[in-house]
């Protein structure tokens, strides 16, 4: 595969969202001017991102919309099951565990860790919140028996979350998802001693969310109005 | 101000949220390489983001931290005061209220509303919460008094996103930010048959959060871990 740019990546997520609108609207046709629009990007970027994955659509007559959000969903991952643990079972960890839409893509939870003696055994979305200290055990079982344990969801107060993300590591995950308001990086946790240079971390996938990043967007556009509509970034 | 693409602005606060990290780890100086590779984008991008708004740094110097996170800040609005609503105090509306870090950018949560009666009354943040029946009045009242509410942030299930919004719209905000899982867009809200042509939308801006988004991309990274690091989209 030619190298794809991250931001490319972002790009599909945002035009897969829109196609299960669409989908949900019952609209069955789409071109790459409407996903555009709608993305806030020129129509020759939705052409060229969709472009790095294979042929889509017929010239000069669009795409189907649930045959190239099908096609999105392979191309990202979402046509297989990924089994997920959260740490930290706060509000803000029942909040993901119970937002709607991740089975859709066949994320399921599997476990859930708090290191909160008052959290420990409480009942969210069918499961008994665990001790983090049981995680690779658990982790290891799910091997064993029903398949394993792809990723761990993180969200912990910022002070305990590179603790979790070793734990997570150590524990086999192959991927995180940080929802705690700090960047983790492998890196970080050399720097801050947590370990020797990153073995174990090597194929260890982490994305950062940045939980506050749409109201900063939001108070930019309440200021300049005038830039929300459409993307005007030429492309060569 | 020129055209500005929407994803240079996010990448704005991508970059701002990197200068807080480094100020964090008391780093100083940091210059449009650096920035790049932790953003996932080349420097090329960086300096022309940056460009969009001013001249910063010292050519062939860098950049000083504080300052350069400062002047993001400055262009983002993050200098000024931003007064929030929070429609839906459930699990997600309460993770939203308690998240840290919203006051470093000076978002003050002013009002928590919901539907449910259950959770009237319920103390949030040193927040009551109220019916979302006096929301109205509520704004009204804090543009006589104390100050106007900018934004309001949706945090209920998906069939009341759009009543939520159109509620908000009529009180008065500015900007909505749009945690549950649908895309509000004005034109849908016309479509939806719940006003004529948005007279009263003109000017209020939306945000839809896609809260899956990154579970969506970390599924792809584990896939193919060769292409998580680097950004290798050319520039003209």
């Amino acid at each position: 595969m030619a190298d794809i740019p991250t931001a490319a990546i972002s790009r599909l997520v945002t035009y897969l969202r829109i196609l299960e609108q669409l989908e949900s609207n019952e609209v069955s046709r789409t071109s790459s001017n409407d996903l555009a629009e709608r993305a806030g990007v020129t129509a020759f970027q939705v052409r060229k991102d969709l472009a790095y994955f294979g042929r889509f659509g017929t010239r000069g007559m669009g795409y189907t919309v649930p045959l190239l959000k099908r096609e999105l969903m392979r191309v990202l991952g979402l046509n297989q099951t990924w089994n997920v643990v959260i740490i930290g079972t706060g509000r803000l960890g029942q909040a993901i565990a119970n937002y709607p839409g991740a089975s859709d893509y066949r994320f399921q939870y599997v476990g859930l860790f708090d290191i909160n003696p008052e959290l420990i055994g409480k009942e969210v979305r069918g499961l008994s919140v665990k001790h983090i200290g049981s995680l690779s055990e658990f982790v290891q079982e799910k091997a064993n028996t029903s398949g394993r344990v792809d990723m761990g969801f993180i969200a912990v107060p910022p002070e305990q979350a590179q603790a979790a993300a070793q734990t997570l590591v150590e524990a086999g995950v192959k991927g995180i998802l940080n929802f705690a308001p700090i960047v983790i990086q492998p890196r970080t946790l050399e720097r801050a001693g947590l370990h020797e240079p990153a073995d174990e971390w090597h194929g260890v996938i982490i994305e950062n969310v940045d939980f506050l990043a749409g109201m900063k967007r939001l108070a930019f556009y309440i200021l300049n109005p005038h830039l929300k509509i459409t993307d005007t970034e030429e492309h060569a």
